[in-house]
């Protein structure tokens, strides 16, 4: 049994009233909806933002219900930004399946994720949590200008630096990681430890995408149930490509910029970009980068003054993220 | 001067108002939003929807800032959707201009979508209202519904009857009009004048829709600003369509179906179209069925028991929107 897994089955009954939720709101007339919804629900995975509300709020004694709404809420923001990027990116394969706008279409995508949005908004006012409901619409608004963000950077076809990567990064994935772990402290009633749940959602959250986009070059597959090298064929760059240009030629330097401006990346050229990643040790680069986000996450719950299982299962996700990578 | 610029003028303080807070939340670093948000408020027209909000607020005696941050908010969901729409219906044009779609291209229409979806959000939870918040989020997700429900219809190629057609416009246009109006009358502190305003700017909503559909058929691209025929050569079933099936024989209801269930439609098949709907009057049609929605509406307003500027105009607007049909 994993680390998830386990995770799961301490928080059964929540996950379980969540899932009731979230069926609930998508019970709707329209099919296409529920079955969109639940496909993703299937290629979605591992539902590890909501986890974050669930055992934020638990840590800091809540026992109620309201922190299972907002982690419903969350995974459907979660949800409603896996359907549009996917169609924005043109992404074929998430989780060994066939994405929702392959199967369906775009159009059902970008109209089922604007659905799903909704459906969070709804869901977040029903809490009437006025603390929670503004930390929740400000992260929605930041992950959506994070999302048009990597969108332009995309189609400037250069090589950002480390500070845009981390910026963009910050936006579409570890602000909602923050936001999941701050609301559950509010609706706590701790509102004086959000600052901190926010910090450790955050590092977190940066940790987890940085794992990602690591596993693009140096997985296979077979493993990650979805295209590998996908980033590196659209033109995305991500750390392990802005940590290698410190440590190249001038000339190879060249030779991958003139990659990245090109309208498109063969595998030969993949295959050299990993060669010389290998060869310059970008791996353990990515891992010494992580030690340093695990350590800013963990000091943020060690200010926490409270020892308790969901505190640990907390800490040890920070570990569970970085395995990812390697 | 006609009506719309007549109220424009009156209101013109409060718009004023709103334009600085839709300028506020556009000011974002990524410089794409505000240039796509701008074009939108070029080709987006009327203000009609915050006009609405502003307008009830008002009849009902309210002289306070939230109405305006509402009337922000609802004109960002309406923006938010025809972004959306226009992705998924691939228009060309709108309003004399080529659509964002066009100029930007889809991924950066879905994703700007998004991000002034957003701004509503936090709009609207800045007012901290909760009745006005459960309203709004509340419509927000029979919209996004109504929207799936359209492509799903449209997928299927086939003539829905009216009930079906009602359902659609209702969900896509009216709840989004009702709604502005309604969070009018709670922002005034007049909840229970709220079912009042609600069915007022339902029936006008569908007003608007309907003569916008009979518009498709019944005018020239030179006077509306959008290609004429769209939703014909879409396959999309409108009024005038669903009014024409009742009129003819059964033999050319058979070729109206084979149209439909075509991949393609001809010019040719919409002057036989334009031809029939002439031939039985579908025009008179369609302002018979508008001039019952126009009563419900005025009986809706006639039961709020005032007598002042802001209620006239709201009746007036009602004649307004008829009087684009024809």
């Amino acid at each position: 049994m994993n680390l998830i897994q386990e995770i799961h089955s301490y928080l059964s009954s929540d996950i379980q009233a969540m899932n009731e939720i979230i069926v609930d709101s998508l019970s709707v007339e329209e099919e296409l909806i529920k079955v969109i919804s639940t496909h993703l629900s299937t290629t979605g995975g591992k539902r590890m933002r909501p986890i974050l509300t669930v055992l934020s709020a638990k840590m800091l004694g809540y026992e109620g219900s309201q922190s299972i709404k907002l982690a419903a809420a969350v995974e459907f923001i979660h949800m409603a930004t896996l359907l549009h990027d996917d169609v924005v990116d043109g992404s074929k394969m998430r989780r060994f399946l066939p994405t929702a706008n392959v199967v369906w279409g775009s159009k059902a995508s970008i109209l089922v994720g604007d659905f799903l949005f909704s459906q969070s908004f709804k869901l977040i006012v029903s809490t009437k949590i006025i603390p929670a409901l503004l930390a929740l619409s400000n992260a929605s608004a930041i992950i959506a200008e994070g999302e048009v963000s990597q969108l332009v950077k995309l189609e400037q076809k250069r090589i950002v630096g480390e500070e845009e990567y981390l910026k963009v990064i910050n936006a579409k994935t570890a602000e909602l990681f923050g936001t999941a772990c701050e609301v559950g402290g509010i609706v706590a009633g701790r509102e004086d430890l959000a600052p901190n749940l926010k910090n450790f959602g955050l590092c977190l959250g940066n940790i987890f995408q940085i794992a990602d986009d690591a596993l693009d070059y140096f997985s296979d597959s077979s493993k990650v149930g979805k295209n590998v090298g996908d980033d590196f064929f659209e033109g995305k760059i991500t750390l392990p490509i802005i940590l290698l240009t410190r440590k190249i030629s001038d000339k190879e330097n060249n030779r991958l910029r003139k990659m990245i401006e090109a309208q498109e990346r063969s595998e030969a050229d993949f295959n050299w970009i990993k060669l010389i990643m290998n060869e310059h040790e970008i791996q353990t680069d990515i891992k010494t980068y992580l030690d340093a986000l695990r350590l800013n996450a963990l000091n943020s719950l060690a200010e926490i003054n409270v020892k308790n299982k969901p505190k640990e299962y907390l800490e040890r996700l920070v570990d569970f993220a970085i395995n990812r990578s390697y």
